[in-house]
């Protein structure tokens, strides 16, 4: 059974093939610039990698154009051998879990348009493009609310009026279920413990801590929308709604404008006026106080829901880092972990400095393992493609 | 030096009378249905305690009547011998700390009406009326979020634009002020620890945790708003506003109404239909889902903090809790304090259910602290009142 994995942007798709008799990637590559002249496009198949130009008006175009390369270097007998194409999808309106994408699931995603503004309206326009001109390949969502169904209602409630939890669908959902399911399982195959409790940090361009216990979910920051817990790259995180008559009055903008500034104007961006953590990284040790600023509320933000996981699973057998902030960043891994000694918590600090890929990072008299964990997203997307068609 | 300290209410109006020179209350009363023909009065001087129907067609006059009464009782002299009325106050635009009430300090006030719709609007209006008709008496505003501004930025900060920090003051203010403030004092008395780390659980109609370092508020549950942070008797908590666009569309109602019904039909009331934890909890020993299912949040969001603050704090001395909830519920103490075997902390079950008043509540191997420690606002607003005019 083959599975491509499709990770979808505004104008941009990548994708791995897996072959799931083994979970082998077969090939991976994507297009950039869809909708312009000339689009740039790359496979790569048993580590050679190809790069060329095509066009590509639209993504059922660059899909296609992908199918056919796949076939021609021999990964697939033609684009029927494909078995599915598997997408990470974010939020619906009473839809979760893993579902063939039709018309009542693009019909959730889109009554959550502007509650997952960044997401939604790009996957549904993509989605339901690939499904009228692809209507032969199978089209498979994967949503990221799946992994936290077995959040409990007490830390998955707001405390709100109930009617608007059962019709409307505000509670903390939480997101980022691909890579915590997958940081939940290696976990516990490396702790070689089936019961083992995770702390999941997934530190990236939008961030995420889960509380995982025996391979599920017991809480995730992310809430309602994919705009709430950390802050993320350009997003908000928390916030609190009694700000907006005083925002509306003060600024003179409208709600969707204040709302649009959230989604795309805060975060780390509002404030240090860089959008990417790398750029703060450098601009802090630079002696640039915004930057410096903007880490130490990142970084207080972790802790905040480390320190609340730590109680809710009352202890843990291992903090991972994970993401591409997680995977790489020295400096944050280091000042999430300071100062945790009263819990028995110790990084080693020279293993921090050098580790890559999979890798354990506490010292040894750490009560807790820390690591570092590579996620792999499109696997998880790829063995939930197989047992829905399975 | 004697200072009154005033509790307003929409309708009411209860006092304490101190004697600063050593901090003694010489009177305690009150006042209750201002406006209404016949309003209910006390005063109760060396435990004897007088009760009256008068009438005050509103809070100057009920003042008036009550200094009066202080005067018959030979509390005061006359009523210049009062020093200062001292109030508690909540927020205000672009102040905060202690001040005497005047005109610029009662706009700030009102600048933030909306912020918080419970708290100002009536307190505004009583303060007021006192200052144009009692203009011989000194005014003093203590507002909560005085405590918290040793709150470094890393924890006070929201992820958005700074110039809505700078010029609209959208930050997370925390509140409680005095509760927290008499808590860190009284605590690093009784442990004979002027640099103790406390965990301060305010819990009752509304409820925060503050972390304490050295008598020093390091964070807050509240943010910007009362309604933030720990779901309150009717007001939210922790809510995502990216919610809002789907609630404005799915319920037909306006973002005031909205906003009416987060901070007036919301928190523990939201979800179980009762307005006070008394009640939600008898609803659960009964077995209500409900009610159990609004403690079950409560608890959660209680131990998140604690946790949180934990690590904040790199650890605590003690855990006390305060607030009419905090001082009188033995199941709520036992549900946030358990499962913390991994963290040392003990509560001894048979001190956590007979104990009353300032008490120790832990168990004899317990590494850190637990008490119950009755809070005292009004002494902490005396002597801030003192220490502006002393």
């Amino acid at each position: 059974m083959k599975v491509l994995v499709a990770n979808l942007g505004s104008t941009s798709f990548k994708y791995r093939l897996f072959d799931m008799t083994d979970e082998r990637v077969l090939a991976r590559g994507g297009v950039e610039r869809i909708g312009s002249p000339e689009s740039k496009c790359f496979v790569e198949v048993a580590g050679k990698r190809e790069d060329m130009t095509i066009a590509a008006k639209d993504h059922a175009v660059a899909v296609r154009l992908c199918l056919q390369q796949l076939v021609d270097k021999q990964c697939l007998k033609s684009p029927k051998d494909l078995t599915a194409i598997g997408f990470k999808a974010v939020h619906a309106q009473g839809v979760s879990g893993v579902q063939r994408v039709d018309e009542r699931v693009l019909g959730a995603m889109e009554a959550y348009n502007d509650v997952a503004p960044a997401h939604n309206p790009m996957y549904v326009n993509a989605m339901r493009l690939l499904a009228r001109d692809l209507p032969e390949i199978p089209l498979v969502a994967a949503f990221e609310t799946g992994f936290h169904e077995t959040i409990s209602p007490a830390e998955k409630l707001y405390a709100i009026p109930t009617e608007w939890a059962e019709k409307v669908g505000v509670k903390k959902w939480g997101f980022h279920g691909a890579s915590h399911r997958y940081i939940g399982w290696r976990a516990s195959q490396l702790l070689k413990d089936p019961e083992a409790k995770i702390i999941s940090c997934h530190l990236g361009g939008s961030s995420s801590l889960c509380a995982i216990k025996a391979g599920q979910s017991q809480a995730c920051s992310l809430g309602m929308s994919p705009q709430s817990g950390l802050p993320h790259n350009n997003r908000v995180g928390e916030f609190d709604v009694f700000a907006l008559p005083a925002l509306l009055r003060q600024t003179g903008k409208s709600l969707e404008q204040i709302l649009d500034d959230l989604a795309n104007k805060s975060g780390l961006l509002g404030i240090s006026g860089f959008n990417d953590l790398r750029d703060i990284e450098q601009g802090a040790a630079k002696g640039e106080a915004k930057a410096q600023l903007a880490l130490d509320v990142f970084v207080a933000s972790v802790r905040h829901y480390l320190g609340a996981y730590l109680v809710l699973l009352g202890g843990a057998d291992a903090i991972v880092f994970t993401g591409g902030i997680g995977e790489n960043s020295v400096v944050m891994r280091q000042a999430v972990c300071r100062d945790l000694e009263w819990f028995g918590i110790r990084l080693d600090a020279a293993k921090n400095a050098t580790a890559k890929g999979e890798a354990r990072l506490d010292a040894a008299d750490s009560r807790v393992q820390v690591w570092i964990m590579p996620t792999n997203e499109e696997l998880i997307v790829a063995r939930q493609t197989k047992d829905l068609l399975g």
